[in-house]
């Protein structure tokens, strides 16, 4: 709004209206050591009457680092992982740190972007939002000196921020239980790019009915990609087994949201004739009275972008993985089952 | 892979190898125009042989431009925002541009973003997404020589990339029409950081009702902020109207879901009692069953990453704006009206 805009002076005007050397007035505005108090108060003053504006690409520069860190996110158009990147994106720009965007598509994408990066040095550290860093590249990074934290996902060996799976699948499954269900199905989801990876997610399936004495049925499980519509077609092949579930565990909203569609295209009500509950707390899931384990990514994000900031200072995590809490939330969904009729 | 990591030959290493000086050397991988043919094929040599990375970096500093280009986007949690951010990202790191985020939260954060990016001159172009950027901002932007365009939301002054609003808008209103409906009710949406935008899709409603020979009822136009809690909020105020409407034409798929919700609480069935029509096709529209325009919001990024590209290679965009087509979607949540009951 003022005329006499920042740009126009230079970090040469700033060194000869105080009567310095260039060098001298970098080292002044970019507080390093070896100035004068005196010679760095009177290149302050002079830079604050010229509204001057230190770059922080070149002060950075100076002290041998980027200022940059990479966010490194796949299936950016989802809820969850927009989510966790706006929680990131508050705290690295709140504290002056560039964010490079990569959005990655692919498991290639995602080899390629680990490929390409050091040959670069363009960071001082990368956050990978949602899927895990494959061991030789973690290390590859940690010779270069590039920090690595991840935010939502799985455990990693590198230090990490999510929700504990097991305790939210728990409180999913313990909830059906509780209802009085006995015939508990769960769509089990698995990300098509690591497909090797246990799901986190099922073994407090088995754990839950288990410990209420409920036998294992392995055909009430169907596996399938994270997805709307994969949760759409498990729900299906789930509606024509002989003995149908009463209640269906979902990996997640999305999943549980497919699944919900089914079930009313066959005439059938979430809550009254078949009980749903899946894991988020997805903005739609409100709106589609979903039961569900509600997680907070964007928290989640804040978290790892502090735990991030601690690192490039020095500091090591106090807790690597670090767990944030996850809550029931009931809605019209899911009831007790109804009397079970003669077929 | 390979223990020689490229990162450690250095730009001096090559010029050494190479005979020649440093600038020479850096001039030769920079391509820039002052170096003897010879001379470059002997750097280039070196350089390959030596898996020599040229950084991206020294070599736009060398040009005078950053290679950078900043994204600012409100809202990244929300579908559409996430998906034109994947659609620009593509693009842009493909022409290996570093994309750098800005996620702005509210209205303040947005000045706080161009109020701050002058005087560090830290890219080459801004992309808004789904906001409009003030005149006097787009003025001091055009005097750095950062270029701007807009990818998805309203028609701008500069080269921007959207759907038609108001023939999207035509495409939801003229289909309940052709279903036969009379009282037709719109949930008007409005950005509450910018309410004194006129909404976009709004005179498609008046245009099409007035067409079809259908009166005008201001009492069935309810306006609230996007959003799906917004949408339900609306709906319940439509349901208590005396003579409540038979449809509902909802500026997003969000609100559409919104609405609804409290179709099924007040044991409506959307599509057999209430026809509800949205805009986006939003993957969980599907889901829902729900009527809607689709748009392609990763393709409005694609669109405005290669117009970006093209303006920064000195190239007038062919259309500014550009607009990108719709279509109708037709699910079950929109019928034809039931027979009037007499009250």
């Amino acid at each position: 709004m003022d005329d006499a805009s920042p740009t126009k002076v230079t970090l040469v005007d700033i060194a000869r209206m105080a009567g310095v050397g260039v060098g001298t007035a970098s080292r002044a505005l970019s507080n390093a050591k070896n100035v004068a108090p005196a010679t760095r108060a009177r290149v302050l003053r002079v830079a604050e009457d010229h509204h001057y504006v230190v770059s922080p690409e070149a002060s950075r520069l100076a002290r041998g680092n980027t200022g940059r860190v990479a966010l490194v996110v796949p299936h950016l158009s989802r809820w969850f992982f927009g989510s966790v990147v706006e929680g990131l994106d508050s705290v690295l720009r709140g504290a002056d740190l560039d964010v490079l965007l990569y959005h990655v598509g692919g498991v290639s994408d995602r080899h390629d972007f680990f490929d390409k990066l050091p040959a670069r040095r363009k960071v001082d550290a990368v956050v990978v939002v949602g899927f895990q860093v494959e061991e030789a590249e973690r290390i590859r990074l940690e010779t270069l000196g590039v920090q690595i934290v991840a935010a939502g996902g799985q455990t990693a060996t590198y230090p990490s921020v999510h929700i504990d799976d097991h305790v939210a699948s728990r409180q999913a499954v313990d909830h059906l239980i509780h209802l009085g269900h006995e015939r508990i199905a769960m769509l089990e989801a698995i990300d098509p790019d690591q497909p090797h990876l246990p799901s986190t997610r099922s073994p407090a399936y088995y754990e839950a009915l288990g410990q209420a004495g409920i036998d294992i049925d392995p055909t009430l499980v169907v596996t399938a990609p994270w997805g709307g519509e994969d949760g759409a077609a498990s729900m299906g092949r789930l509606l024509g087994h002989p003995d149908p579930p009463t209640a269906v565990f979902a990996h997640s909203d999305e999943v549980a949201l497919g699944a919900i569609r089914t079930l009313r295209r066959a005439g059938l009500e979430p809550g009254r004739d078949v009980s749903v509950v899946g894991i988020d707390d997805h903005p739609l899931a409100a709106l589609s009275d979903l039961t569900t384990v509600r997680q907070d990514p964007a928290q989640q994000g804040v978290l790892a972008g502090q735990m991030l900031l601690g690192m490039l200072d020095g500091r090591t995590p106090a807790e690597k993985p670090m767990t944030v809490p996850t809550e029931l939330v009931v809605r019209g969904s899911t009831a007790p089952p109804r009397p079970r009729r003669t077929r």
